[in-house]
């Protein structure tokens, strides 16, 4: 079923009303519509094997080791000695690859959609590569807001926060509230450090960032975002870290020191690569002074 | 002639073989096939009014100040005090707008395509805002290396590379040669700062800033790359700044108290935020060990 | 403002949720968004200039021609001696190029939209060719249906309907009904001859012109469908013509005699064909026996 | 693997340098790259079920039976008593599925690629209906011309050229001159009626037809050209019918009588109908007078 490369076969990705990525394929690996979302994984000639999300690029052979470095590595990093850690979403299996590169007790992973997870499973092997069967790992589906509010076992060390975005009726809506934030603070150990991926950090797109950024500035003392560019995404990406005790400034030390450990295991994320993409443009910088607090009874609601 | 949001007219960049951006058109404003290379000015809803060469996005009224910010500053705030200055390109007149900025005594700029500026005299009014018309402007409508190589006037302070990618047949190739770097190094002051636009900084596209800057380090005791994302370009945009005398870290303070002349007339550059740039993402770091020398006999040549 | 045929502005026409129609565009000439609808001139690659109404191809450069003489010759012809003309809608102007080649004494064109008419009499000038000028035309620029109801003059020979199928909320929503034919018939001479287009006669999208056929049939004694491809609508295109005296069949010798008159004339159109063309595809023919009668109450509206 | 009305999976065929359809795709089924050609089989939301050869339309669900039944039945009838058919090319089995609604004792379908003959038994089910398995059936994989000089069983009634067009390096080159229609004139009985499917019958692109049907001209004493409008196409499509002995005004009286062997075997094809449909349009008539003669020598090569 492989085609050359004057395949005429397109997926057509609608970013805004005003533009359109198009990405010619190479081969239409799997489709299936899951309790939860339209998800279909192909194998297109930019970006190599691509999962789509309801018809959106979530993650591309090419450079998914950029996103979950940077996406892990941080927060990992910026604890001293993580033992126990939560992800949240991180369907593909990849956030748990980096995970596992630490000498960690136990990994938890909570993504609603086990049909997803599955066809990951099957056709990103690249992703997981191995780690849904690591013996640290426990994966669960489940709606990662009942799993966090029913929790008593060891507090977690850190969490990871690797949702899609929250769209309208979407699962994800209740997961990027004050009061979620709340409670999970409270599952977290004293010196807990949360990350979450924040959508894109595009200029005149800032607004998520900001409300999230206010949220969680309400319930963690320390609040930091960075951003990245992704070349898949077409977009530049931010994060938020929050932490309980440390400020990051503190733990640079820890941080630089910690990251012998994995040295070897990593492509792109280093230390002071990171510390440079915590200077934000000016526009996002500006915006995350600005957001509004995002509550259960006014959740954030993604605008496509 | 404006277009409901609804318009069906679209303008289409292929930007690889299985990569096509498409942007929805609100009004096709101009085109013209110059002596050099065919011009569109058009005003799209993602970015708003835009100028095309050959078909590639060239900038956009969203976000070039980002772009010609980030072209311009570093370079002007490296040298202590900058008073003759040449920009090699530069048609929409943005790049000479910034230059203005400071209290130069000349400014030359140096563009072959004497259409291409009149067009953007009439369709891009914000970009040159009157800057054509200050007293301080020398625009010369001339091949960049016949001027340099003829210059026997006051030795330059900064140079400024303003020109398009060295695609097969264009006038640009031999403006990215060693000989030709070395000619301009002599026609620079003791203390000269050269600055270029440098392409794509892409994920496995860096052959050329890896090239230019082996070319650049033959002539120049410091060579520095930045990055930046730019939203319009949906690409990592990357820069390469040479000095004779000075390394950037010697120049630090004085960017940062030459800042303050500026800094209430620019929206997006600040000295902290170059300065996180300049630490490049690993891939371009690596890249940008590796170059081969581009001379006059070898030239580059831009592959799409 | 022309462009090489590499040119990367494309216009998309939807025509169903599942098939888009992209023509590459020459030349972006002119668009007027007019008090009743979006009219674009466009040079196409593939078509020559062309005309849009609200995204949708109306006609073409190199085909209008067929469009127009098998609009109307078979009416013209089928009437021994037409003299009084009227055409409702047919703004660009060729409908009424095609009459005048007819000894008529007078054609009324009925056109609501003036705007647009001006803009044809700018930017078409194959179209109307100067028929605009003749002195024989009356154009006017008001409803037609208004236009009929208190026309008392002298009654028409032939009647063509060259209107835009009747969208939501278009003025020509009530040009299509029972009630209005039947106040047209009144202003008909005796042996009056009455042709419409209607529309694509695709396969599986009939349902506009069988319902038009059924309400012709209550007000004309003899109602006959025929249908042409008209290669730039990329459709088959259906016509419907009833007549309130004379039988095609009865007819047949009258339209070869006169087709003499304007053989010299016309690029297209012979009787022969015409003929050929009123034996409908099977599926087409099925469609027409059984509409359902468009009335003021439940008028047609047409869906995309 | 069905996706929504929403897909964002396009397939692009560009028609011409200015014209594209696009078409949404529901699920694209298989892909191969056999010996002679690119096969790919794609539900489509506007057409159902297509098949596609080197990226062109070749047939779909929709309205395959226009196609097939205007290709096949005009022949059939032209003859008195077909009984011994060859088909040339006709993969898909839908030619042949018409051919055996006959009482013919043999059908010969030669086709030189037996993957895409594989490809089309397993996933177009409705295109064969059976017919490759009709004990009256021989299908053979070679090519088509080597078969017809070698042939010497009992000679051919009925011979229906269902092949792509000539194009450059394809192995349907030379089975459209006049020394292949002459040895096949020779291999077919007395009364023999050949028919050719001929492509393209669109305004300003009716080179091959002309060309064909001049050098049918020099073979057979009675050459007959006849077209209709393939929805699924796109376009007027061409077909080319001769005899050896009969001419289509002498066998009239034939074909309505031998119809009502098939009469309930037919969706689409009457008679009546074809009669229409052997009414050209003007240029197509014109265009046939004017063609050149296909020759070993110089052979047509398809201009896409």
């Amino acid at each position: 079923m492989d085609k050359d490369p004057d395949s005429n076969l397109w997926f057509e990705e609608p970013y805004t009303e005003g533009l359109r990525f198009h990405y010619r394929v190479k081969r239409y690996v799997a489709a299936k519509q899951t309790k939860f979302q339209y998800a279909e994984i192909i194998d297109l000639f930019a970006f190599g094997r691509t999962l789509f999300l309801d018809g959106k690029l979530q993650s591309a052979e090419i450079d998914e080791h950029i996103y979950h470095e940077m996406l892990v590595h941080p927060a990992m990093l910026m604890h001293p000695s993580p033992k126990n850690v939560l992800i949240m979403g991180g369907g593909e299996g990849a956030t748990l690859r980096e995970v596992l590169k630490y000498s960690v007790k136990r990994v938890y992973m909570v993504d609603i959609d086990e049909e997803l997870v599955n066809m990951c499973k099957e056709y990103l092997p690249k992703w997981h590569d191995g780690s849904f069967d690591d013996e640290r790992s426990i994966v669960l589906f489940q709606d990662a807001r009942k799993f966090v509010e029913e929790y008593n076992g060891e507090p977690f060390d850190v969490v990871i926060s690797d949702l899609t975005e929250p769209i309208e009726e979407g699962p994800a809506i209740y997961l990027f509230t004050r009061e979620f934030y709340s409670t999970l603070k409270n599952k977290m150990s004293e010196d807990g450090v949360f990350v979450a991926q924040s959508g894109s950090a595009e200029y005149l797109y800032t607004e998520f960032i900001s409300a999230l950024s206010a949220t969680l500035k309400q319930i963690f003392p320390h609040v930091l975002g960075y951003h990245d560019y992704v070349f898949s995404f077409q977009l530049n990406w931010a994060f938020l870290i929050a932490s309980k005790k440390y400020s990051l400034n503190e733990q640079k030390q820890v941080m630089e020191k910690n990251f012998d450990i994995i040295k070897d295991k990593v492509e792109y994320f280093t230390p002071e690569y990171f510390f440079a993409k915590t200077v934000l443009p000016p526009y996002m910088k500006k915006s995350m002074r600005e957001g509004r607090v995002i509550t259960d009874k006014e959740p954030y609601v993604w605008k496509a």
